[in-house]
């Protein structure tokens, strides 16, 4: 998606040879209006897969989540990255590593908004590793529900996440390719 | 709200004396129509305050924040409740205790994203004790940003959250305001 790619050329921050900060309009200070487009098109894109629920994972997959949802007219489920006090029970859950992080989480969602029935579309803000996506792929098959798709806002190409979710027959679509960071200064896969 | 208390009405659940669980549509399951109705109103109440940039706390706060910010054509920053491994120095930050969890975070937010020439809109989810909104004033007296005024979807008002935030003289604007739980169904204040 080129407005993106520009975007992240613009105020994207490298930092070493692995880390991409968009703090600027992602993942702390927030664009509104570029996050909807991000929306606009993961819905163009997934239109005729007949989603019924997209998921996600809390914090930065959240709003490109909830646009996606805007525009394909479904609910969105955001995993949680602990339990709090007042949903205990009745959880599916998996475990997901952090490689920025370095911390496991237990990601939970309750059985109450996800069951058989469901056509799920995943949604993260970044692609890496593949541990968060690969979380949420597991707490589907905890429900029986199907997966109609995996959108990504930010791919690093170079890291084995896509290869990953390939492998299990996943349909993925990033909105941006990372094929590395040369000097200091991102490259774009050309589609 | 009307339509927002109608939607507490059927889909909220009463915890004992104190919590109302929302997770249909607002903290776990998210609704995203009903989110930019919540975002429209905010906006069209706060419209001739000359916001520049919204403030919140993650998570909850954020998707109706974002729906203000697209309303009123400003960008979203969020505070972060644990420093990430990409954002060490340069932060403002505060303490924040919640009830509900029972643990004391420390929330920040970048220096870059906040200054002196901001007139700022503090979105939350809940507003209860009040600990969360005055960790975000806090944050905009550090950064001599000047505040416009605080926008709550759910209002606990029998909890001393309002109090507090009106004797520092803030416009508190809350689209569903409890008065309290009896029998285990919800009783607004009828305005």
């Amino acid at each position: 998606m080129k407005l993106l790619e520009e975007r992240i050329l613009k105020d994207g921050i490298v930092l070493g040879d692995n880390v991409l900060k968009v703090d600027n309009f992602l993942n702390h200070q927030i664009d509104p209006v570029l996050m909807q487009q991000l929306g606009d098109e993961f819905a163009r894109y997934f239109a005729d897969k007949k989603i019924t629920k997209i998921l996600t994972v809390e914090t930065s997959g959240i709003v490109p989540a909830v646009f996606t949802g805007l525009a394909l007219g479904v609910k969105v489920v955001f995993a949680r990255k602990q339990k709090s006090l007042t949903m205990k029970d009745n959880l599916y859950s998996a475990t997901v590593y952090s490689f920025t992080k370095d911390v496991t989480n237990e990601i939970t969602i309750s059985k109450q908004y996800l069951d058989e029935n469901d056509t799920v579309l995943i949604i993260d803000d970044f692609l890496a590793n593949g541990q968060a996506t690969n979380g949420l792929m597991e707490i589907c098959n905890q429900a029986g529900a199907e997966i109609a798709g995996v959108g990504i806002v930010i791919e690093k190409s170079f890291q084995k996440g896509r290869k990953i979710l390939e492998e299990q027959g996943m349909d993925v679509y990033s909105l941006a390719r990372i094929k590395a960071f040369e000097n200091g200064t991102v490259q774009f896969i050309e589609e």
